[in-house]
């Protein structure tokens, strides 16, 4: 390895959106960037699919190349940025460069989510560094500082917002009435959701995102295959109002509460208070809310995807590494070496919201209070509306085993009166 | 020193509110922090200025001694916590520990806001850590990502609600309608305020924290001296009332800026859109919204004060300190070697609210808007009531440099037809 002071060679596997950059950035900012790490850097291989493609920023074709054996073994290169996404190839990758002593800095949040241990073990055969702040929370800081910041606490829990998709989604239908379809088409049409949103929508990528805090938060290994999740399709619009009138906002929320039975883990669409600091986090934008048993509330907000948000903290991760190169590794928390015990979602306390499209005739609602009591549900609040010869019935539920709320759920879909459940929404207080 | 894996002693200095919390988180979550730093720590050794003292949490009083040199001098720490507050004695004890290469973890906002440079200096000399991430917003983690994860960004803007108390205070007299002396008093009552409240209302807390802040974000020196500072207690409930109908809530706002020709630093009661995130942070919560040239707009919010959630702070320092006590130094940046070039209230640019009472006859706006004119200033917004004999007019200025509106302040109180200008608040866009 290089002495202090001397240049650090980057390779950098893809330059899509946020590998180009990150060569713009490193190009653009290398004073503040060698001060911050000590010593100077630079990119000095990138691997891509295709070197004629339109970037987000330019980047020097002399350095590209699309042979990946190319980077992968060229001496020189140190730290390695996997910018590739996905499973394969970008895990081969990993655990090759791992294998032989070398960096990662990583934004693959299916790759942590998934093979954390597998990459953290491999890092610690080699002595190697493995970073992954992008992978959550685009340019917010945040694994750091639940690594370092809070080490001297536990955190009790974690509700994030880590999803800017589907968070312009529920914010336009909201603010301006529209349905889920037209939210949708609006978010694509403006390059904030894909053409394929279904990662987005269905809340595998918030569940990914999810699996890492908890490992992180937690100390334990959690990988996405344990996070429950349900995704934002059957919002209504009618939902939000109600939401709103009852003094909520609904937002797609990645909630994590570290229990004396083991680990409460999902991502699902979520009423939580309008005074809450979640309730007012609107557009694209994240915030994860972390509850420790001493520091109490936290929130971190800011730009969760993005070119140069992502950018700024994979180059955070990179001044990290470098900073820290040549010294003998630090200890540090072995995440993933002790699987995280999470509990399924049949046992998960939360209250509920939830709709009935039901014969408009007396006697209705006692039969349906009484299906909840036989299931030890107990009820908060209950709004009924006529509507000819249907009734709507919005009611609210105080905190209820998921397990208990799910039978007496399919009991009322089995009565005669109730005509439709158009809707159910978690709810948490805060 | 030690060798990796053995005992690190402690030694802390002060054991008040935050103290007592120091040594019972340290001593509640031995385990967690024992793998959070790599090795095992303890507190060997209390200053204390009186033996029996009502504390917060109870300490081993057999630890505690009143004679400084007894800790200072304790060949088996490595380590001070210095938690003592105020100028004198903590900068000669701190002063005296780093030039023996002890390690100084800090959560006094004075002593780092106005010797920092020379703290800074005295632990290059000898090889030794400085790390004070309790020093601003209590147990946010913002030292700490502010240095490192925007090490490769460039911070343009800070703006932080860094003073629990004075917030505690404008958010009661919003929701209240109470005066500044009947939240005062009711802050006071609940332990919020101290009985001697200068120091916070008057905007001296938040402006040592800014200063702090800024040279960790701009990476030049800045002192508490060169901030400018307006307290609260100009703020009027009507005031509060006026901005909620123009749509702005009211905060002692700590702001800086880095700008071409310099930093614009200054604490000060300002009125910002009630959408913008920092509006809805109440009571005694702290929140700093940052805005990094690539990052974009972060927000970091929590609790900025009370025992346990600095001690969690204070005590991510010490695992950060401990983590890397037996490793050649890395890199830092020096932070205060260069001194800032911060601009003089005079040059600041801002937008300006401003309340005027006047006599209630014809030609007086006109005479009014002539001598904003006369001084570059221009209008944003004028609404003016009548109230009997004499008129109120509220206006809002466009961007204008503080010198000039300050010259058609003084212009207008000249005027007979300006009976009073009762209220004068800064307003930011965000």
């Amino acid at each position: 390895m290089a002495d202090i002071g001397e240049l650090v060679n980057i390779g950098l596997l893809g330059c899509g959106t946020i590998g180009s950059g990150v060569y713009h950035l490193a190009d653009k900012n290398a004073r503040e960037l060698t001060m911050a790490a000590g010593r100077p850097f630079r990119i000095s291989r990138i691997l891509v699919k295709q070197i004629d493609e339109p970037r987000t920023f330019p980047a020097d074709r002399s350095l590209m190349t699309t042979d990946a054996a190319a980077v992968l073994q060229d001496p020189e290169i140190n730290v390695f940025i996997e910018l590739i996404g996905g499973i394969e190839p970008a895990r081969t990758f990993a655990l090759d460069v791992l294998g032989r002593g070398k960096h990662l800095v990583t934004a693959n949040k299916e790759l942590v989510a998934r093979h954390g241990r597998e990459l953290m073990e491999a890092a610690a055969r080699s002595g190697s560094q493995v970073r992954f702040e992008a992978s959550v929370g685009g340019g917010i800081p945040l694994i750091r500082p639940l690594e370092e910041s809070l080490g001297g606490d536990r955190v009790e829990k974690i509700m994030g917002i880590v999803n800017g998709t589907t968070n312009y989604i529920l914010t336009r239908m909201s603010d301006e009435g529209s349905t889920y379809a037209e939210a949708l088409a609006e978010a694509q049409g403006l390059g904030y959701a894909e053409a394929d949103p279904v990662a987005d929508v269905e809340g595998a990528d918030a569940a990914s995102k999810l699996a890492i805090l908890c490992s992180i938060a937690f100390n334990v290994g959690v990988t996405d295959a344990q996070v429950y999740r349900e995704g934002i399709n059957g919002v209504r619009p009618e939902d939000l109002e109600n939401a709103r009138e009852l003094g909520y906002a609904v937002k797609l929320l990645a909630v994590a509460i570290s229990e004396d039975d083991g680990i409460s883990a999902r991502v699902h669409p979520t009423m939580i208070p309008l005074e809450h600091p979640l309730a007012s986090v609107s557009g694209n934008f994240n915030a994860i809310f972390i509850t420790g048993e001493s520091v109490g509330d936290l929130m971190f907000y800011g730009q969760g995807a993005g070119s140069l948000p992502t950018a700024t903290a994979i180059l955070g991760d990179v001044v990290n590494v470098v900073r820290n190169m040549d010294r003998p590794p630090a200890s540090r928390r072995s995440y993933w070496s002790r699987p995280g015990n999470v509990k399924p979602i049949d046992e998960a306390l939360t209250r509920f919201y939830v709709v009935l499209r039901v014969e408009d005739r007396p006697g209705v609602l006692a039969w349906i209070a009484g299906v909840f009591g036989e299931n030890q549900v107990s009820l908060e609040s209950v709004v009924q509306k006529g509507f000819g010869d249907s009734a709507q019935i919005v009611m609210i539920t105080h905190q209820v085993m998921e397990r208990n709320f799910q039978a007496a759920r399919e009991r009322l879909a089995d009565l005669d009166v109730v005509l439709e459940i158009p809707s159910v929404i978690r709810v948490e207080s805060g």
